[in-house]
């Protein structure tokens, strides 16, 4: 099981092709799939907080949140199953005030500014951490 | 051909294996290798300046110049070809003075906190990236 | 048709009197008003997102998430349509804090301190420009 | 009557355990305790509308909203009755962007870093405070 | 009486037109127009100290000033009359040095963005306001 | 034994009360108060630094020495007791240079704005925490 | 000669006031005064410029010119004879932007926060830093 | 009965002179000098605590404290008699850390830069401001 | 035709001198030259916008007002010719505050520290720029 | 003898051209050249520290180092000669990071915008300073 | 003779070790210790300004004040001997708010992170120093 | 053996006298010294790592690296045994952008401001510091 969450989509991307894509590569990889996605803040929260002993790994693109929400950074503190945050485009090429997240600092790892390709290695990275690890959080 | 640059390592990984990781995945994607590592700012600027019409992506762990080296954001200003910065820790969880990079804006994308993962992932960004672009850049 | 949206009042104005005048201001200059109202940032997202194709300009009051939600900035970055951000009161003669507004640089225009004036103000603005531009968006 | 909200909880406290104890000192005191608990922003904002004119005291822990909810604020500003703004954990031993809070400038008092006893003591707080007013708000 | 200050114009519309629509406007409303423009910061001073017991209302664009010039507050600060700041350019999506006002603090409200449009509109703000307040200061 | 630190008043509460309530709700708790003031930084840095060993906790208002004392950081840092810092005002709703405080940071807990209510509530505090911890430090 | 600068009056002083005030204290000092007053930055750096070889000292109020002329520094630099920098109240008790000021690094000393009486007492420092100086720049 | 308070001298200026000065001005006046001079900061705070129903004025040169002490702005915002910062070199023209000063927003007034005759001046605006007062706080 | 426009000197130049150096170099490059000085900003201002048309190139050393005047910045933004920045003396190894310059980013270039060989040498350049250019702007 | 040193071109200009422009000039001036170019910054403190006896001038254009590079700035402080920093981009119209120069504090003069034309620009003006000096450093 | 002040120890040594080993070493120096410790500021400043005409030397460790007081450094100011600032921790390796001290820019040097051995390095240099100026401050 | 690392010399030191007494003072503490000198950063980044296992300490004078090396940071953050920064001059009493060092955070100690004679005691340091830990690390 893999919860991928993505709220709010900006870009030439279509959101219905992203989750296609990473069902496919879920597939490929063994992966259970949950595809989420909301415009409000403490859903997210919600759903981040129920994952906490579900998961075995998180894909987030918080979108606007990112920058704002210290509420994610807690709720993210609670998970231990790897977390990799994913933007579509390259925030730190944008304004400012993109430039710093709240999701990073608990997140394992960052892949941003390579669209739809992002969300695959990003399934890529939590398939790989987990193999590392010996599956322990199965 | 696809030039890959990478100063001074930290963590537990070790160079040679990387790069052997690099040379693999470089062998699987039919990609062409160049693998560098100087502790010389300019040598790294140097090699960008050179590689400007020759490589078809670059993929960049700048270290701790990344944080502080405008040249380099100069020299890779001059590449057309997709950068991809990466990082084997995750920056934005360290020190604040490592959470500003002058390669990011310059960069097409960003992965790090992935460990030698990134490297690899890097290097399939990088082949799907020429794919989508109909490898106009080789 | 005219989407207003207006979250939370504050100040001396009730909120049903404002949707009234606003009403009967549309009446007046042909304007077919959606008046809404939500505490939820969310939800606002959502409305604006759903507008998109809609409307033929949106007067936007978004109370305290003026000052912190990037995400509103994101959601009103997808409309065409003539966007007229309202406060009741003169923010920037209040706290520091609300000096700033993620939703004035995507804004066509701002009217402050006005009370609800500034929401007549707003319609006859848009409806001015519509006139300008030749009803281009209906 | 009195209103008690408490969203997300982080520490080693159990929310059903708080809730009890609350009650139990809420009738010792002779107060009617209302427990609420909400991840949405816009419904603690909705709540504290809707308390304002039947609460006595509110006892508030607005986890990380606290840090970036100016809605909150501006809900609170609305509040006769006395605030007591309690944390669980010392937010000033903590990360710097836990050091500013919105609730605090329109509470009454702050409590914080006491765990648990800390919404006991809120409540002998408004007790006193409403010993002290005559119980006027009642 | 009304005074109108507006100093040096940028963007598409013509000082000139401004004029003829301000005056016909305030000839539907009974307002009588006094229209100045100086690139003097000292006459602009000196304007609304005179100006200080004769006029109804002000409509000021304070153009470069409006973001370096103190003087201009203290002036304006002795006005008790309705002042409306009006900018033919949305300022707040400019260059950073155009987001602070000094003139906003001592303004009763804020238009912007709106092109000579606002200026009309302001003429309405004052008439509502002049109106609301049963005409006192004339 | 319990020591009782408490610089310099301001408010509207007497200092010779705030004593007599700390005595009597001591004698309930079964705490012994030793209570001083000294308006000398020094000499609050000696009397907790001779506190060390002695003390069960240290209930502290350092007024104006909250915000600019490095050296009763210092001091405090060495007890191992429960540290409560009270302020008589809600210091967060005062001037910006009130809302950092050196004492926080090294305080087990922080109780404001309840007048002298907060002195009592921080005995209560020390007694329970001390009930926890199975009256270990006496 | 003595050349006494006093640009916009606020408070409850009348100019006229003071320039008698000042005329009449000259007198008894032996003093020439020359009292002037003007709205234009431009128009005060060209009579500090003017005065550079025939004062023999400057009370100078630069009002809201006193925080944002760098003019008024460079001409003020140019200036020998004692200035002193009088302000009718006390700036640094009101806004932050006028705790700063332009002429007083330049300036002998600085009296403010005493209405009129502070160019009385100017006029006076003057005469004793004259007499003191053996009156070398009459 | 007049309080002159004044730490830590600096620059060419003898402490006993300053004394002298002031007590024959004091004379001349009709005022009783009470003259103190202390390194510690809380020696200066009880001073002023206890001048509080004594005193028809105070004359303070907090020399380092000036800038670093909350403390003395709290023991001044007790005053309610006039109170003249003076400086004896011009602070504005020393090191940044020296442009703010605590004292100076609970002070009536500020003269700086004037060596020992800011001291005599100081004596003289308090007399007029009491002269002014009709003596009320006598 | 020429436009220099040259306010208030500091240095040991004179302007006399510089003016006629001035005429001298334009004769020889063929020139016409129109030197200008003035301490009013507004007059700056003015003398910019009627130039708008008229000039091939502009030589402005707005002293002082280089740091404060966002007035000459929207002055000089209309210009097409080439405009030269010069300054006497070198301003970024001076004060901190005269390291920003509102003229530097809508300028050609920027000439300092060189005295009034500055003036000549952007004589110079623009002839050269000119020559470039194929004169197109006489 | 006269050294040149310029670091990584960017812009529309060539390396070679600007080289035998300033060899030209040179010779006009009848001025020894020593052009260099490193993308080093250890090794254009070398030069620097070299060339220390003997120049008789150096015309530095640091490019990226100019914004990053202390030690470029203590090797010119050793220098007596001129020193003319030229950006063939005017550096104060481009990104935040590039208006602070660690160069131009120790420079003599600052010539930049002006293409490579700049480079001829500060060969005249070391010719002109040195003629003015009587060529004593020669 | 030569003062040695160390007040307020933390780290693993004891005051009563470093003041033996500093007078063993003193002894070996021919150098006469004055060794005093105390926590209040004043007192400092108090012993400093005394020892302005005796000391040969002084070894200070300011300890919190390090980084608050400014009195300190006015007092040092008026030292001619050499000052050797000394720490037992490595302050710049702590907190961010220890990493600026107000004694270390009137220090003649400053020794810090080596624990007691700091002090004798302390002395040592001293010694060095004033072997190198002849002796001539004794 | 022991690396001593010292690029450029700043000051009135002669590079060659420092060596020789450091080999002087190493021979009587039975030191093997190792004394470089390099102007590129990253050759000292070669030398601390390649030094990672064969020092028994560092003495690092990395001058203007000081300041902006992250990479001296991050090379020195491998190094065990203790490290001492030194500076000839008192480097805090010298420019602001030389108040922050990159090595005194991973440095054991810091001496500064006493020539040359710094050198030789932190040779001192060193040798009493391995003495301390048994010379563990040989």
């Amino acid at each position: 099981m893999l919860g991928v969450r993505q709220p709010e989509i900006y870009g030439h991307e279509i959101l219905a092709d992203i989750e296609t894509a990473c069902r496919t590569r879920g597939s490929e990889l063994g992966l259970e799939i949950d595809f989420r996605q909301s415009n409000v803040e403490g859903e997210l929260v919600t759903w981040i907080q129920e994952a906490r002993e579900r998961v075995g790994g998180i894909v987030i693109n918080a979108a606007a949140y990112t920058h704002t929400s210290i509420a994610l950074l807690d709720a993210l503190n609670l998970i231990e199953a790897p977390i990799i945050e994913v933007h579509l485009s390259n925030i730190y090429a944008r304004d400012a005030f993109r430039h710093h997240s709240y999701v990073s600092p608990v997140a394992t790892g960052v892949i941003c500014g390579l669209g739809s390709i992002g969300y695959l290695l990003a399934l890529d990275a939590i398939d790989k951490i987990r193999a590392k690890n010996g599956n322990r959080s199965e």
